[in-house]
């Protein structure tokens, strides 16, 4: 079957502190017309560390969105023009105050393709010194320490279920089977 | 460290076809008070099924935020009022032309926990028997199989990139070591 799809014309619709909302006008695979509600984000980075004792960081962190403390590997929002690894090095030095001294690409994470265009990108720091925490003026988190194997029991306990930090997980736990 | 924000007051800046933009007025650990920007989404459901063959039941289709082809397990939004174990049997039978005989919740994704409300509803269904495919009228997609050990090599070559997918191959793995 076809699958493509083809812009006819962009129209933004809202554009907030964060994100934009675009309403396309596109045409189907069969030929008729359709709107697309696209979110688009300017994308962030994940960084799953280690530290001295061989374990990961993680950070205990309010999201507001779901009303809970959610538990997560050091993330953040790209900023304008950054590029994705410097921004990990950036993220995971202020939020958990480890500096990577390897950095690994463990690829790109599409949170949900179905109308958001937010790319995360995923990165692996086995090796990290401690350099001391920086966290900006808002915000409030607590660093904690866990063993893969604690990290894949709290995913498969449905204890965790942040996107980025699950994929990570995964992805690592392939590399040390 | 106390990480509870509280809300102070709601705000509906946009409200699109799916997704609704939300910039609440809210008070910080501190006390200070500052400003989220949430988007609101109905949810989803995202169904990892098995066919008579023992293999993954998975759809190629194409997603316009990233111009690009993506595969993933079937999926879809929550109706209005639907159950998610509804929503889950239905998408599975639209997109796929199979019948989920066993269902299992296999818990529950925060896609983008920073901004994004939208829950996903994780199922496995282990057990399928072809009843044929009911795709929605604007609705273009293929359906490809493939054994879990192809599926995992596929994320680790960064070319399955979906979040939801990935959550669910990364459970279904530690099931079956």
């Amino acid at each position: 079957m076809n699958l493509i799809e083809k812009k006819l014309s962009g129209n933004l619709k809202f554009k907030g502190k964060i994100i934009e909302v675009h309403h396309d006008d596109i045409l189907l695979p069969n030929g008729e017309m359709s709107m697309r509600e696209v979110v688009k984000h300017p994308g962030g980075v994940c960084i799953a560390a280690i530290n001295e004792n061989g374990e990961f960081l993680l950070v205990e962190q309010f999201r507001y969105t779901f009303d809970e403390v959610l538990l997560e590997f050091a993330a953040g929002k790209l900023e304008i023009n950054e590029n994705p690894i410097d921004a990990a090095n950036r993220e995971l030095i202020e939020e958990t105050g480890y500096e990577a001294i390897e950095l690994t690409s463990m690829g790109l994470l599409y949170p949900s393709p179905g109308y958001l265009g937010e790319i995360i990108h995923l990165y692996y720091a086995p090796k990290t010194k401690f350099v001391g925490q920086k966290l900006d003026f808002h915000e409030f988190l607590n660093v904690k320490t866990y063993t893969l194997d604690q990290l894949i029991d709290l995913v498969m306990k449905d204890e965790l279920r942040d996107a980025k930090t699950i994929a990570l997980i995964m992805k690592i736990s392939q590399l040390n089977p």
